[in-house]
């Protein structure tokens, strides 16, 4: 059996990383009647300096071809005035969770052995983010007039609608039936009412299709005192896109840090291929060095595997970087100054049998 | 010299906490040439179930009459069906904002002596957050079509103005002169482009007519994360009314807790009553039993104190409770148990001559 991937390396460290991704990757799958065919890709603030381009209709047509996207970033460095880094954010990376239908994006938030908290008391971290990825405040919907005068207006519209926000619910009920069994809805239905409204009620639908899942609910804005003071007692947190973006970056600095926080961009619907991408930027200030951190990309591949079905590969991979943090915690000597592919090797080392 | 201070305790812990607050304005204006005659109001739950009202024009008109406003809590308890705690939330708390031209809601944040920040290594935190008051996603600009069906589309507008978000702007570059002479513009420009194009072209003309000030943009989404992990990098945050509420929480967590934050609803052209108001809720669950801590008003009546030009008296409150707080951090023993007004009294005593 064969699948293809698409691979897009990016900008900065994104090649670096995405390499050990797939350097896991064929460890994982050497002893598994699978093979991945890579197609690569070159998209990013280079491709589009080169070209002009920052995702064609072409391209945009060959990706939907694929099984997968396995994702590194893009973005220049913010004192590159050539490549104005928002664009491509949203040309490339937000018009594929558009195009793709990418409804979740989906986001856990562990603590790994070794890592440094920066909570006191290191508490223990396992939930995960569902957060909607077609909608809310991101659809673009917003305009000016009388820009550059003081009497300037600027809108921004978030837009939401049940069918979107129902399969994003959906999901994260699913996902809480195969884990802890609770569901948090965050949002601020106290303000954005008419939103809120839509997703409390949508969530209360759902719910009562999931009696053996409990539900409560939190508004963002206590959601962040929460994470910061009491992270252990969330198992799926379900948000809108914009809150969604928030939490799970705070997410990630309380777990511990960037380096190790995976994503996947899921279209729940089959339609087209779903995306795998380290939640971390494209770092242009350490790039080509051999210094990042492989790790989200590396765990990012193994929500690749398990979405492809692969769940048993998937799993010993995240065994596999679990053992070797692990390890690394335990002799910090042998885990000082690693290179980026030292890094993937030990990953890749576990799982040759 | 007589001044009018109109107070609202509101509900739950609200009237016990704004009670600490007179007594220690009493305390801190015994030796100055200054009365404060307080005018009381009674708004929140209780008032709505009993009159049916939230906040009439009648009474909104008084309010615009007095020189402050002293504010403690409004909102039901959540479980309480009866009094729709959302409701009160908007036409009481967000309508004030609104009537009154609140357009600068500001939140100090910083780590007082003995408290218990959730952060490792405690770091000391000293910040202010300048929250816009009056429009973003908060002006109530949505709606809805299709409501409880399938195809139920919801929508949430956020109104930005240059008038609006070029007043806000400079009160934070006029706050970061008398401080350590840094601003942080927090927005999400990459996404939010034409909200935040307005935001950041307004932060660009201030900055130039405040040379001695520096200043960076920072992703809200990135800033939760700086926020976790080197909170003390920041002097003056400045953002939208939206990334506001959500980081003021986060702000108060890592500093160490919700009970200390305090914040100022201030009319920056002096055309109606500025408000004072700890960031804290009603608490309903704790309300009535003497037990909520009442710092966060009494910071917040500080505040009030130096908005009203009583700058020095401000000055000796905040003195006041910083030392009281170290004394109690340096004989725990002395602190536990310790009731609402024995608290309140403590800051007092600490005032008289
Ligand atoms: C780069 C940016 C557009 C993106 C987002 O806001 O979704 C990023 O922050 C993320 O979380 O993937
Ligand atoms: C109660 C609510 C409407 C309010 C807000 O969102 O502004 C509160 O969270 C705050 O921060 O003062």
């Amino acid at each position: 059996e064969s699948v293809r991937v698409a691979v897009i390396g990016g900008d900065g460290i994104g090649p670096e990383v995405v390499t050990e991704a797939r350097r896991v990757l064929e460890a994982a799958l050497a002893q598994e009647p699978v093979e991945i065919e890579y197609v690569e890709f070159s998209l990013g603030a280079e491709h589009w300096l080169g070209t002009g381009e920052t995702l064609s209709e072409e391209t945009l047509e060959q990706l939907r071809g694929v099984d997968a996207i396995l994702f590194g970033a893009v973005g220049a460095h913010p004192q590159d005035e050539k490549a104005p880094s928002g664009l491509l954010e949203r040309e490339v990376l937000l018009r594929l969770r558009f195009s793709l239908d990418h409804s979740v994006n989906l986001r856990p938030a562990r603590t790994y052995p070794g890592t440094a908290t920066p909570l006191a008391g290191a508490p223990e971290i396992d939930f995960v983010v569902v957060r909607e990825g077609t909608e809310g405040p991101y659809v673009g919907n917003g305009g000016a007039i009388r820009r550059g005068t003081a009497h300037e207006i600027a809108t921004e519209t978030s837009l939401n609608t049940a069918h979107g926000v129902r399969r994003v619910v959906e999901d994260a009920f699913t996902r809480a039936e195969s884990r802890r069994g609770h569901v948090t809805l965050v949002h601020k239905h106290n303000v954005l009412t008419h939103a809120g409204d839509l997703w409390r009620r949508t969530t209360e639908t759902v719910a009562a299709e999931h009696p053996g899942v409990e539900w409560d609910y939190m508004h963002v804005d206590a959601a962040t005192i929460h994470m910061v003071n009491d992270p252990g007692r969330f198992d799926v947190i379900v948000t809108d896109n914009l809150f969604g973006d928030i939490l799970t970056d705070l997410a990630a600095a309380v777990t511990g840090g960037i380096g190790l926080a995976a994503s996947a961009s899921i279209n729940t619907e089959g339609s087209a291929p779903s995306m795998f991408e380290p939640v971390h930027g494209s770092a242009p200030d350490i790039a080509g060095q051999q210094i990042a951190d492989p790790t989200a990309a590396v765990l990012s591949a193994a929500l690749m595997l398990d979405h492809l079905g692969l769940s048993q590969a998937a799993h010993r991979v995240e065994q596999a970087v679990h053992a070797q943090l692990e390890a690394w915690a335990q002799a910090p000597d042998s885990a000082r100054g690693l290179s980026t592919s030292e890094r993937g090797k030990a990953f890749a080392a576990r799982l040759r049998p």
